[in-house]
């Protein structure tokens, strides 16, 4: 097993739908800038509420991908 | 930015459906009796069995609201 | 099964005696004002000192009844 | 030493220019509604930023009251 | 109420789908073995990312069962 | 001192009396299965409510025994 | 409201009857050579077994005490 | 509601003052290379000894902003 | 990526020299009876002391394997 | 980099002032017999309540000390 | 004491031998595109099994650093 | 078994080579005052950075040891 080193990065994606899909939001963009994502960690889940409902899930993501070329 | 004081409170809703829903029951129910709503945070997400299955979602919620004429 | 909310109360009891009697004072007082208590959760668990031993035993508990006609 | 009951609400006060003046404000609102306040627990500290700066501190305390003719 | 006495153990459920659907996979491989299931709580979520998005819900969950005749 | 190894198992015992007998109750149901207990660790106390008062304590315990026979 | 400083030390009282005795336990050792007991938070509840039961409960605590002529 | 994507970064702040200035201090450094700062989480105080005073005060703060061109 | 349900064991295992070699004594014991071990999750730290120095190093490890024909 | 031993005593300072004025106080208490004070954490801020009002800061705080001739 | 700002960054390092070699590769790494490291704090311990027997260590590492111009 | 009192003092021991070092650092100091040192739990584990690596490991240790003419 070669030896890597890992970043994590924490985000917080957003989605007006469900809890999975605001963590494929910050997934999403975090894949534009950084490549060999690998996994993530829920950390928080939140939502703001509006009109009586929720109008937004925001769940933030700790994100680990392999450092190659990377700080 | 004006400077509110704002109240959280702890729910538990529930769903036999999904965890967005369980959350969606808490919210509505406190829509029922508290005005402007805010944001909320999950603080647990649990599940009653039954027949070898999910049979209820339970999320409990901190639902965040602006305090004006609530105590 | 049905799908009701839950609301969370947290309330601290006391007892010279006890950490049950301490959680019970609790229970007790939150039974005078809300109807269909359903469970509880220890906390913390403190206790006031004088003379050298424990003089009042102070348990923190929150305390989850369903939701029916209740803010 | 009477074998009081205290309950536990959590607000969150705001300020724009310190951490103890968002505190004081939340404790100013529940004293509108509440008596007997005995102490608080800071529980979190966060604060919106806006032009690159602290706009408003957002302390979110646990605040307990003896329970006498509250619920 | 009869006295029972729970266990519980740890599962990690995946899906490819969504979070509700690891934890079910936990729950139904759980069922293969033991019976009388009552409740899980979920204790964390993570996912395994490939190609630049979620390819597997990894969810931590702790499930309790009746003890009978179960050690 | 011999280089054991121990297990942990997670069980949750009950009692309409006391936190003591929850404990005792779920320590005398590992102990018709497992041998060599060694020590436990209170992981959490709860208590369900009927009619205003606490009908049963259940209490999460963590129990240690030696590996000998056992996996 | 006079402006003490309090300290806080940790000790682990043993009973083999109950957790309030481990806890009296400790505070008895402490009285012995600091006066001005003030309060206790307990930490850890945890029991050592022997044949099957508990044989020692074993709990940590952490007392504060006015510090005035005492470092 | 516009879905962002934000992230947050961790800095500690440093101050001779107050726990306020630790906290600007690190905000004014962030705000030099990253626009659209938009809330801080306060997730530690330390604080530097010198002289039998502080010397320092060490306010360890997660900056969370939205994620444009910034990665 | 195939849909897997993984099963944690928590264990401590101990060790007379290092904290490396305590986990290793954990992983050989487990693997005694389960096979597929997957990772493992360094809960807890102690240890033993006797003479004045370290006598028996015990980590207790969460340790992960696939549940393929194991409950 | 000489290796130190460090001490960490926990202290609860207090202040009708301020939060920092509280941490204060406690440094300076321990100032009056432990030489070499290196650092603090705060553990925990709390405020007394009296009059609708925050009468006393009280702040937990851990300090850190270089152990030469002090247990 | 020169009022300075810190950033912390989280790094996974790996090494097949030991926990202190796995920090030290993720130190190693950071070291090549950031200076002025300072300090690190062990965020988590894990390994990898392979074989029934550790196969790789897994450290999670908060790194902190002097941010002069860096972001 | 008798019922021992316990106390637990908080030490950081240090060391250019090792995590078990720096334990060993903090036990062997904590031995030269304090008889009877029983148990230790590693409670953080960081490392100050020099020149881009590891100068030294700063392991902060909770030692229980047994009261008998100890306060």
């Amino acid at each position: 097993m070669a030896e890597h080193v890992y970043k994590k990065i924490e985000l917080v994606g957003t989605s007006g739908t469900s809890i999975e899909e605001a963590v494929n939001s910050a997934v999403t963009k975090a894949g534009q800038t950084v490549h060999n994502l690998r996994w993530l960690e829920v950390a928080e889940i939140r939502a703001a509420l509006d009109g009586g409902k929720v109008s937004q899930w925001q769940v933030t993501v700790r994100i680990g991908f392999t450092l190659d070329d990377h700080g």
